[in-house]
């Protein structure tokens, strides 16, 4: 499994992807699931992936030559961020369809997920969940996060905490917060985790951060929430049911 | 789908259980999934489930005939909690192995699992969740709960503050917040929750509470504990990521 995590705030962008890949208990390994792709000062752009890691990979590795290549159409250079993400969608598609054809297997066992975002001179930024059929959504206001692979664990710390409104530094903290829970609950999710976080018209590469499991941050900021979260049950008033009876 | 917890704890056992069952979205019903067994003064039994519903029904209303039948073995002479758990996946898995060779169907579709706890006097309080193939396995001071249903969702939280020392106030304020979660991301899981409290020896039925989508106690904790979150999380330190480039 993985588990990567996407927000489109108002003052950022956020990116948060965990290493881990499996295929059974005793087949694990680690893969970088975060790539960037930028133009300084014009577009940065970023990709989370979930799913078949070998479609995954072709994906990316398909985006960069057609870079190298100065194809006609690249993630560098259509002119909007859903361009990007229907690219990414094509692409997925027709790499995970002639993989089940080779193999003469359902091509839903070869899918892809991604997320992607970014922002582009001039332009909002934007993030898109493109599922593995080719076809994307847009993050909103009313729902501005995306979560991929292994993501119900991690799924209520950002539903209580995270709005359009909230700052990066909250958000990044509920972000990690949302990693440890997963982590804690599913084998298939893994330390390290990439994180990135884009600040709203810089047009400039963050400067990102891998998080280790023995990251002093990290050990600090999980053993103080699990020490806060009891704090507050205890201050709320009891049940007013007559348990002791 | 459906949620269910039940924990054994040191001061006593907890029990709760959605009421929402679904076959589709357009397909939406209230069920209790509860259902205690008790001798005054003797033993105390609780058992929650999930699965398939028919399957469930037949289960506790066999219980119920044996009982009433005053058949040789039922789940008020049994002498041990084990015994009774036994008698339950026997139960279940000969009622979903019939109805799936009346239906020529796999037995998958017609299993159901079970968490059945509770006291006899003179033995330890004892939890156990019954697999659909009729085996079961006990709670531990190691892994002091279990979780049917869509578990996911309102895992985290109990992970977090609920261990074998936790007071029962407090690990039922936790279990209030796992429901919470769980209804919040899951349509599959509705109120009302039904809650059963039973404290060590005290062999008599607990006074247990429905609580609905309004009540006033659930409202004001649901709300508290997402402001209070966000409080927590504004209070600790910034991670050290240079995300203002």
């Amino acid at each position: 499994m993985t588990y990567c995590v996407a927000l489109n705030l108002k003052h950022g962008l956020i990116f948060a992807s965990d290493t881990r890949t499996n295929a059974g208990v005793d087949h694990i390994a680690s893969f970088k699931k975060m790539t960037c792709f930028q133009n300084e000062g014009e577009r940065n752009i970023f990709i989370l992936t979930s799913g078949n890691l070998a479609t995954s990979q072709a994906v990316i590795e398909r985006l960069q030559q057609d870079i190298h290549g100065q194809m006609e159409k690249t993630v560098l250079n259509v002119p909007t961020l859903f361009d990007v993400a229907d690219l990414i969608g094509v692409l997925s598609c027709q790499i995970a369809k002639q993989a089940a054809k080779v193999a003469q297997q359902e091509v839903v066992t070869f899918g892809s997920n991604f997320l992607v975002g970014g922002q582009i001179r001039g332009q909002a930024p934007k993030l898109y969940s493109v599922y593995s059929e080719g076809n994307c959504i847009a993050a909103t206001e009313d729902t501005p996060f995306f979560q991929i692979g292994e993501s119900k664990y991690g799924k209520p710390i950002l539903d209580r905490v995270v709005t359009y409104e909230t700052e990066l530094a909250v958000a990044l903290k509920a972000v990690l917060l949302s990693f440890d829970s997963s982590i804690r609950s599913n084998l298939s999710v893994g330390f390290p985790i990439d994180l990135m976080v884009y600040q709203v018209d810089s047009l400039r590469m963050p400067h990102g951060r891998r998080i280790h499991a023995d990251d002093e941050y990290m050990l600090q900021i999980c053993q103080e929430w699990g020490s806060g979260l009891v704090r507050l049950l205890m201050d709320f008033d009891d049940i007013p049911l007559d348990y002791t009876q």
